[in-house]
């Protein structure tokens, strides 16, 4: 894409409305727009980010078996009435009247739709287990709406729902999503730490919230020293018992948040035990049969008699990751995209665009790196050089090509890697075969 | 994608409720269910092929040189104040009161938003010719939701908008937008005929409305037999003046609406003139400085003085255009997908789910065609062969390839195309060679 071309006004100073470095850098790097209290509209960098965020959750959702559908995001309030959870849910369910008075919402997630979709078109046992996901747009009338995307009103959510013959069944279905989330976040360059949560009146142990290390994150956490050692995630999910065992391995590592502390494990833990601020990137959660029972969702179990479904629930924050990867990995120039989520991967700059050599050399290369499938920004524009290494380093592409009168003198172009500054002088072939490579 | 662990609740009988094909259609294929009045989950069959039509309509704003980025759902009745349509509206807006009461609103189109975001972050005359997109779910209240998908009231919008310098500019981008829609059509396997459309107080030619032609149309059509034969799109649309003649060239031939018949033209064609019903499925439009002059958007032109840029406004309807499709191609057996936007490519059915040779030539042709790359949708359910062969031509898959004992014990497998219902015989081999090729 050429930047002559593009929609990307970036801002050099920090808006004064913006509390955290995420927010701050989403505005300045024209990301995001607010248009309303707690509501954004994604420009096209910020878009493309949340497309690539979307996609690898979309990828390990289906690895883990796991089927997309889409539920619309207005939702009847009938459903929660049979959930019981109409009345109860409180000022955060944006609420509304359509023309015929009828009450209806603007759906904060979706356990009463997906339960009654699935009680309306499963019928027997050979229908399970299943786990059905959406990636859509959710609302929460957040009372003071902050921190950008962190705490929008207005967010996509990845939400998953398992439904399982047994209980044995639905713990296989949620180690399945353990695993699943790990991979997500590992593949978006994130360390997130799965930490018990509380169950409420479910009990169990089959609740946990997925944070990401950040000295702005909302929450205290605690965890143990081997949390930060890379792990291999390499199991078999088909099995249930390795796969169980897996996820024992790991959760034996004490992490918990600060309403979830154990002063025994954190005694165990000794001086490897460490203490943090952290974002929520995901959750997950057994529930049983709380909405299956209340809606009426029941099939026929392989010996004729009726089977109420367990279920679970498994959210990932789609739009909040991209506020939690910037918090996790910037510096004072900008941001420093890990490159699985890059909205471009390289950034072309010509130094001089008022001379006809950098010209015909940028365009040409540019020419190269498009043939060659690398998602490119081109900065064509005629600006000062200065300005163009502000934004270039601001918006955070893994890799820099700056191309100037004095290298092509010298027969070289510039590149940087955006992670380390690093800056090396090489010919356009070898510029190109490091960036493709 | 086995079948004995998707989600897929096709239907025998076309539910009372549905009055026109598509919309029984996608019912009984198991793609949609009704989850509020006029209200739509798309469930996983029906998602598939809703994300591949959004990709074709992407694909093809993108190479119209529109910039994709993504507006909320929920927007700010300050906005429409703005522009002054907020009290002009009427019921089909989706008015709603936050928990601060303040007055928001489920977007039925963006004019206002993408103007807003255009007017604080577009500066100078380089900011310009700009064509901004996105798609994203839109809401308007219809008094009688019906036929399914075609006028529900959740639905997905492709909506683009154009910010030039001058009329002239203005004409340019909406030549290219006209393009780009015919070849987005094209390549659905729909014929959509551009027709005049009504410009109101704005006044001019630029309105036209792309139409599907179906018995089950909503509108009445009339039009010259020119545009039943295929057309070439083959046009440098950076040549405005190659763009507008070809533009002009195919408009020279006669197609209107009711509304909008001309008695002169419809002589002039004589017994060319045709009559049908249509199915709106796009609508392009120039409205001038409507928005733009209402909100204040002003850029520095080149010599220094403010301009109000001239706007456009590009829509498809993306979740409609499924219904259009649907109504445009099926028989009595089913839907009969064209190859872009089927959900799978290959239907594979394993005839006899119990025989373990039939079932391992299944599972070993299944295994081949996913290595191809080839989106299957593999049959491996224990039923009877004639429920398999009803399911497959109901969800109306291009290719099926049939695995039974016979066929093994003369080494071969049947191979339909379901358009034609066109059967033979032939190896492995030579049917993984054709579905592939």
């Amino acid at each position: 894409m050429r930047l002559s071309r593009h929609f990307l006004p970036v801002m050099k100073e920090s808006p004064a409305d913006a509390q955290i470095v995420s927010h701050k850098l989403m505005l300045r790097a024209g990301m995001i727009r607010q248009t309303a209290a707690g509501i954004y509209a994604w420009l096209p960098l910020g878009h493309r980010v949340l497309r690539k965020i979307e996609q690898i959750v979309r990828e390990e959702q289906d690895r883990a078996g796991a089927i997309e559908l889409l539920m619309p995001t207005i939702q009847s309030a009938d459903l929660w009435r049979q959930s019981g959870r109409y009345d109860d849910y409180g000022l955060e369910m944006l609420r509304i009247k359509d023309r015929h008075e009828r009450e209806i919402l603007f759906g904060p997630t979706a356990e009463e739709v997906i339960t009654a979709i699935f009680r309306d078109n499963a019928r027997s046992y050979r229908d399970l287990p299943r786990t059905l996901y959406n990636i859509q747009w959710k609302f929460r009338d957040e009372v003071r709406p902050r921190f950008g995307v962190m705490r929008g009103r207005e967010f996509l959510m990845k939400d998953a729902y398992s439904f399982d013959l047994d209980v044995e069944g639905a713990r296989h279905s949620y180690n399945r999503m353990f695993v699943a989330y790990l991979r997500t976040f590992k593949r978006m360059g994130l360390s997130a730490i799965p930490m018990q949560a509380d169950t409420g009146p479910i009990g169990g142990d089959l609740s946990h919230e997925f944070i990401v290390l950040a000295p702005t994150g909302e929450s205290e956490v605690f965890y143990h020293t081997n949390w930060e050692a890379e792990r291999s995630l390499d199991v078999d999910a088909d099995d249930a018992a390795a796969l169980q065992g897996f996820v024992s391995g790991l959760t034996d590592d004490y992490a918990a948040t600060d309403e979830k502390r154990d002063e025994a494990r954190e005694a165990e833990a000794g001086d490897k035990l460490k203490q943090s601020r952290g974002i929520e990137v995901g959750h997950i959660f057994f529930f049983g049969t709380k909405y299956s029972q209340a809606m009426g969702l029941s099939v026929q179990g392989p010996d004729g008699s009726p089977v109420t479904p367990q279920m679970g629930s498994y959210g990932i924050g789609v739009s909040r990751l991209m506020g939690a990867i910037i918090e996790a990995s910037h510096d004072d120039a900008g941001i420093v995209w890990p490159e699985a989520v890059a909205p471009y991967r390289v950034g072309l700059i010509n130094m001089r665009a008022d001379d006809a050599r950098c010209s015909a050399a940028s365009d040409d290369l540019y020419a190269k790196l498009q043939a060659a499938g690398v998602d490119t920004l081109y900065d064509d524009r005629d600006e000062r050089g200065g300005a163009k290494f502000a934004t270039m380093d601001l918006i955070g592409l893994p890799w820099q090509i700056i191309i100037g009168p004095k290298g092509l003198d010298k027969g070289v172009v510039e590149l940087k890697r955006r992670a380390t500054g690093e800056r090396v002088e090489l010919s356009v072939e070898d510029a190109l075969a490091k960036v493709t490579g």
